[in-house]
């Protein structure tokens, strides 16, 4: 396998070819494709159809799209230009109206015309262009940062697990997880790293196993349920794993199964370490009780990927999007901004706060 | 969904139209299909492919093959019939030389013929019609009592979960782990179970999850990773699991994540059984360490049930067949002859040996 993967960017702007540049996620593993959108309809398509997926890389998708749009307004009158920018902003966060990113993205680019309506329309553009490299760039640093802080827990040669697709191709660069996995392997760690296929939907195997792979990373794919076995064979030194919201105590909401790794890791004294943006730290939730669970389409779990069918017809299926890791599983917290250790409550909030 | 699953026996005779009557469990769960098998080279193709699995069944199925072979067999000598049946023997144990039923149940079939060579050939068929009959009784006998002494442990309207397929289909009837379930639902106990569905072939959505919602029975199709999360909710009050070999000291080989299954029960203190025939507590191995763990085709866990590549090509995989649940993780070990609780050295040996 050649590491290509890794030269290309998740998310780019080519702003002479006023293109959205994408590696195409669908066709991934079996092909890498990379698409340049030029067309609003193209990009809503590929944010739509998860050919862009992971929420830091939906959110600069979004932020690139969005200066796309702006770009091509042909106005130097403000008022005719913002109506076109938001017109353009909703179709693009019609896209996947339930992903915080992309929102959150463009109400950030959308703020930033705002705060600028008494400038040139050709200045807003390119403060626009500005933003939104900026939104790439504040990403990659996160995550950079983050797989920094990671590596000063880890020593080469170590066994690590993971779980879902934390990883570079839900990011701009280097992912969460998968960041000290990157870097270390640039260091010459030598880090040997079993992932999880995390079904349904086996982010696991179709883009962690490949990213790491393409990046020449020691890799072997294990189904979600052999993870203690690995485990209690001595093979895993530490657990890493992304995560979708952090409550104020610590408990971690993330992919489905991340529970399951974490009381096993903790059964054989395991390191289980969560990797955490701390943008995704929400001090408004008290604890991991009052995440309210997504439930999932039942053919994820019956049929999506068969070719006759692997489950009785009409058969009940719970099929949650998440689960909840209990803080007291979690060995530490790692952001951006330092290692987090328990008490949570407390050190999250000095961390992320500063108080 | 009809119930008519359960009105036809997974293995049977019958001895009229000359046929071993089996459900091509290669169909399930799309289409349930009962097949007469007449010619030798029919039965051997029915183990071969699995039509027919399930280390109890196939023990069946070959006892009435073998049967079918001698009654065949036209001579009224003895030499000659003994050369016939052991070529016909020989044959249908090639079919899977390692499913060590199969061979025993052969055996069994031959020390009959063996120890009645002073009988006309004609009594020896006779001898063989009820030996095979009687090794399909001893199997069902078996599960009953299994499932009779796993229902003292339980109450109506309880929360189970179960874990790959120790179900009916893999026996005579009843099945091990889901005997309780079986005959708890004709008592109207109204057991709600959760089916793991097993990866990486799937037998507890495409047989447990069939069968279980062909008896009437509340059944709920989970994917492996989602077990701590219904347990955490509350939901399962008990673990009922089969095995394929239990250790001196109640160390239990099972389907690949089956320990991970107790080690969450353990967690949320729900009592884990296993259900075990005493003919697969293996006094010999006197732990867990030493039962080897068969390595499976990578293709199964990257390839097998997809359309499109799931999994980056050349990817390493680690596929283990089984895994060993330390025996402090388990609750009890249920026999037909009664249930087993720690220290299991000594009261595995008392209920089994009767010392």
């Amino acid at each position: 396998m050649s590491d290509s993967i890794l030269d290309i960017e998740t998310v780019d702007l080519d702003d002479e070819k006023n293109a959205l540049v994408i590696i195409d996620q669908t066709l991934l593993p079996g092909e890498v494709k990379v698409l340049h959108l030029t067309a609003q309809n193209e990009i809503w398509e590929a944010i739509k159809t998860l050919r862009v997926r992971g929420a830091p890389a939906i959110g600069v998708a979004a932020a690139f799209g969005i200066y796309l749009a702006a770009k091509s307004i042909d106005t130097d009158d403000f008022d005719e230009f913002y109506k076109k920018f938001k017109e353009a902003s909703d179709y693009l966060n019609s896209s996947r109206p339930t992903a915080v990113n992309l929102s959150w993205a463009l109400k950030r680019m959308e703020e930033k015309v705002l705060l600028n309506k008494d400038k040139s329309v050709k200045e807003i553009k390119n403060i626009l262009l500005e933003e939104s490299r900026l939104i790439k760039k504040e990403d990659t640093d996160i995550c950079r940062a983050i797989g920094e802080n990671t590596l000063t827990l880890l020593k080469p040669g170590m066994g690590l697990l993971t779980h879902c697709n934390a990883g570079q191709l839900a990011t701009t660069k280097y992912g969460t997880a998968t960041a000290a996995m990157h870097l270390g392997q640039k260091k010459g760690y030598n880090f040997k790293v079993f992932c999880d296929e995390t079904r349904p939907l086996l982010q696991g195997a179709r883009l962690t196993a490949f990213e790491l792979s393409a990046a020449g990373i020691d890799t072997t794919l294990i189904c979600d349920n052999m993870a203690p076995t690995v485990m209690k064979k001595g093979l895993v030194d530490a657990v890493l794993v992304g995560c979708d919201r952090v409550a104020a105590n610590g408990d971690t909401a993330n992919k489905i199964g991340t529970s399951y790794v974490a009381i096993a890791a903790k059964r054989y004294n395991i390191p289980f370490y969560v990797c955490a943006p701390t943008s995704t730290i929400d001090f408004d939730t008290s604890s991991g009780e009052s995440i309210i669970i997504e439930q999932r389409d039942p053919y994820e779990v019956t049929g999506l990927w068969y070719e006759k069918p692997m489950a009785p017809e009409g058969v009940k299926v719970f099929n949650p999007a998440f689960d909840v890791t209990d803080a007291e599983l979690i060995t530490a917290i790692i952001t951006e901004k330092g290692i987090v250790r328990a008490p949570y409550k407390e050190n999250l909030a000095k961390v992320c706060k500063g108080v």
